[in-house]
């Protein structure tokens, strides 16, 4: 355990070390105008940062979700795994990973990655720092999807290596793709495959979503099922979680987060669209949640509180990536298929021995993609890309086949890219490293043999899914 | 259960068939010129979204505030209460609600109600989808009221058509009459009443809290006190709440969330009346939980959790009406009274047989009247009608008794009106659908019963209330 | 307890008789020009506003992170005293309290007490409400420190006192000092000493959180450890927290506040550099985090939730004296030596008999004064004093010694101000009202003994501490 104290110390000799007075565009922000454009400039900070502290806050709303959704002996390691995620994914972030998503375009396919290094130099400059913290929340988010799909049974030390590395590489890789001037956003390929358009994704269905819930798909098959999960003919039983109460409230603090998440996406506040944006927002997240608990009730007969969250999350995710190009009565179709997605999402995978806790894959990974779709369909038109006098974004419904194309080639790329990168990753970790506890510790709890903690040392709880063996 | 599938295919059905293509003003907000109109503009829009998502989020102070106050088995009904209510009423409100509180007046009575329609045609509009988003997360804070004060015994149907018929009539049609030009406001019947003076409620202390808290009183007194809350004699007995952990933090989130509440209530980021709506709200609040505080501990010896949570809410309800326009001296006189009529109120309707779990009744009905009428003794003369240069608004301590008599009108028209439909819709629903689950369920508890589900289910818990009824 | 009312009515009468009309500069923001001037004014006053409700709503955080530290039968006792130690302060600060730190400066030593009293007559004026709203969230947050620190043993009578003492005078006198134009920040003699310059604090590593730890460290010191802590041989004895859910929470909480405390001193939206400010913030938080969490699982082979909090908020409050002057990787730096302070820290005062429950005089005491000689050391020129057209800041790695100079002197003052009125305040009070319960009390636990109540009724605990009782 000595080398920690070593890393550390080269941590600090090595910054002391690198050149103290660094070239710099505005560090400070002296270049803002005393004018109208300067004035114009300090709302779109003030937006920007605003949106951004949300969407930090949408950390807090996954750890009480995913927490809520384990069984005691494991929350403290999930708490741990949302908080560790973020801090090392900073740390990532700040070395590599925003060089790669939004450094100056190499061939199509990354940003220089020494462009940003350390937001050095050129990049010690005020609006580039806004950009970057932006996006630092956004890449957080993605990470952090895994976190609760495979709870109950990783490694800890795996997951601080998953998360770097996907902070690091693959999230800002295939964000470049999109956001960085990438060549799923703008290249001669797309625009021939995709009949004159590239593929457009506002606040990141597929980006941030998708990405990381099929990152949690290959995590689940690679990881397997919980201890438990499954009879021995492989007949699902219900893990409940050990507290509805703070899934709730992270509920409510991802819808709280995600107005910021889409609205903040103008990157300004001088776009009034963010009015729309909302609108559209909150309408999916409404109805989503409304046809998961129908369809919960319909089936169990009783209105479901983990669906009821999901199907607001699901259709949260699907109008993420087309919130400012779709109407309003779109926005209510899109949860409506949100929200079924969930549903039978979570219902098919449980099925077929994907062991999901928090049904990360069906909210995030299955919605990602149907809001790439969705705005291929529904665009109407009104807005433009990503301005209100970029050229005008419209849909299937309203005739224009070419951008739907050019989404549903994004749909495959981004399945192909994030399953191929996904299953290479966590097949590796699992070669390597390791990626699961052993049985012993996984039925101990991982609190105890990860953390040598108790969440809640004072109270007496009883063993749920032990009763439940035990009936079985 | 066939039926729900009917529903969501009709619903889709329906919204496609919709004309795609409809007429707009600015829905993407290419109306704003790039100039200082422009800058003032998206000041406002920012301010006001920024507000809209603090008062969303009191969804969750008041989900952990009401989960707090009812016990174990009673848990996630109430949150599934507190989600599926702004769900449900989100659709409601772009249905019709919206149209009928801001659509053009019809006879002072009610907005137009086909105005709004899901934000269809001319309402398809950037500035209408703000007012929309702001009027929806206050319509909804309305809703939620009813929902802690009769917990822990109504069948979650019922109040999912409690919830949806408030969003969609009872709040807009009352909100239309303050704010929306309707006859409260502004019409030759109250000039005249009122000496000169329409009816004023800045952020909604009688729009939003006395109205909920009102309905809430109707609500308590049509569905009946919980099995157990008192002896055969009639005397009350404690049933405390679950857990005061979460209590607190939906306080504190609710406190958070209020100073968008109020300040948001501008509509504009250029009102710098924002600053001191602020300092009069932190104020009433503080005071309030002081003043409730103190009194609890003279009479129990020991100073009360709840009250204090309680007291602080009532400050803030009884300064909303009045944040923009009385002085910080005068917020703390509101707040002292607001602390009393708390503690008073909650003593006097728990001996008089009405069982408000959370004290719903006194901290926003009772309070929400004192806002009223604390705004035409306070009001100082300094800000005008809603904005800086309107005419200006002077209470009875400033010697104008006109204001003064409005307000009082205000007072008995609401009280009027918010029990009136509160108890033909609780009546009503009693009547039809059942208002109250079977005694069984209600000891078995609403989680299980109507829910199947266990809030914790690992805890191992004892009923409390059990305990004293053996005691008693 | 009769003295209640009395006081009640005392101060409802002393409110109503103060003079109605007053004078008054701008209490409505009337004179806000429709200007570009009027436009910057108006976004400072939103991202002002907006900051200071983060600000406040680390209130919320901190009560999760110090009620999750203690045992179940204190748990209602230290929310209790996080929520009225605000309501108190909010008192204090407005008839005393915001006076002498922010009024006309008196001799370098405090503001004119009477100047803002009650905000009444000049001080009866947007601009000046606006700065009296963003010190009051600042100065709650000082006050808050202790709380946490002497969890699970004073007297609640006891605490109110001290709040209301710290907020009403010792914070405001020091704060006057750095930031009042006192003569720390601006003196003759500070020139003289501090070879040219004044001291400088951004948003408060002394002024806020030094202050706090070091009157934390007092309190901690006169009263004396828990019983149970120590065997009689001096060995310290873990007593576990009750809730690592909250605890991480609460973590969250304060983080996404700490980005409006810091970006928000900035006092304006249109200094760009609050984009730098965030940054700097995110950086040192997480490599605090990470580098407690490696500390922590070096020593004991596990790594620490509590200690990765802990870590976190280190970070933070070593960066919030220089978050707008220092580089990224500086901002690396100091969240290092941050997460390192914090475990030795937490480590060393343990083993010296120091029992702070949180851990809250090594993250705000050590790392309050660790901020300031960071900013010292680190301030790399590129902004000026406060704004951005300032004298620009220089620290010691960039070959300013006079103003590290400034910086160490200001350390070695604040260390004896805080120290010397915290044991003079906490001796007092000791030697007059009392300053801890009984042991009797201390067993039972301050809810039933302090507030007789109980704040997970009907949950079944097992007391954690006296199983360890019985295994020494």
């Amino acid at each position: 355990m000595r080398r920690y104290s070593v890393f550390l110390l080269l941590l600090l000799g090595l910054l002391v070390l690198l050149p103290a007075t660094t070239m710099a565009a505005d560090p400070s922000g002296a270049g803002n105008p005393i004018d109208l454009e300067g004035a114009m400039n300090s709302i779109d900070y003030v937006w920007v940062l605003v949106c951004a502290f949300l969407v930090f806050f949408m950390q807090a709303g996954f750890a009480m979700v995913e927490a809520g959704m384990v069984r005691v002996k494991n929350v403290a390691n999930v708490l741990m795994k949302n908080f560790m995620d973020f801090a090392i994914g900073t740390i990532a972030f700040l070395v590599i990973g925003y060089s790669l998503l939004m450094g100056s375009d190499v061939g199509g396919m990354f940003g220089d990655p020494s462009s940003n290094f350390m937001l050095f130099g050129e990049s010690y400059d005020v609006g580039n720092m806004l950009l970057w913290f932006f996006m630092l929340v956004f890449a957080a988010t993605s990470v952090t999807i895994v976190s609760g799909a495979i709870a109950e049974r990783p490694k800890f030390k795996t997951y601080l290596i998953y998360s770097a590395v996907v902070t690091a590489l693959i999230y800002p890789i295939y964000g470049h793709w999109i956001w960085g001037g990438g060549w799923l956003a703008a290249s001669d390929l797309m625009v021939n495959l995709g009949g004159g358009y590239g593929a457009l994704d506002f606040a990141g269905s597929g980006v941030v979503h998708a990405l990381g819930g099929l990152l949690a798909l290959a995590a689940c098959i690679v990881i397997g099922p919980r201890i438990g999960k499954y009879t021995k003919e492989g007949k699902p039983l219900p893990i409940p979680g050990h507290n509805m109460t703070i899934v709730m409230l992270g509920g409510f603090i991802l819808w709280f987060g995600w107005f910021g998440f889409n609205a903040g996406s103008t990157l300004s506040g001088n776009q009034l669209i963010i009015a729309k944006i909302c609108v559209t927002t909150v309408i999916a997240g409404a109805v989503g949640a409304v046809t998961a608990v129908l369809l919960s009730w319909r089936r169990a007969g009783t209105p479901d509180l983990g669906l009821a969250v999901n199907g607001m999350l699901g259709g949260l995710v699907g109008i993420t990536a087309g919130c400012a190009w779709v109407e309003p009565w779109a926005a209510m179709v899109i949860g409506v298929v949100s929200g079924i997605i969930v549903c039978y999402g979570v219902w098919f995978l449980e099925k077929k021995g994907v062991d999901d806790v928090v049904g990360a894959i069906s909210v995030h990974g299955f919605n990602g993609l149907w809001g790439l779709i969705a705005l291929g369909l529904f665009a109407d038109g009104t807005f433009g890309v990503y301005t209100v006098d970029g050229p005008l974004v419209t849909g299937l419904l309203y005739g224009n086949a070419g951008f739907f194309v050019a989404q549903m080639i994004n749909v495959v790329v981004l399945a192909i890219y994030a399953l191929g990168t996904g299953f290479a990753l966590f097949y590796g970790l699992k070669k390597t490293v390791g990626i699961r506890v052993s049985p012993e510790e996984e039925l101990q709890g991982l609190d105890i043999s990860e953390h040598n903690v108790s969440a809640y040392p004072e109270m007496v709880t009883k063993d749920v899914a032990m009763t439940q063996e035990a009936v079985k």
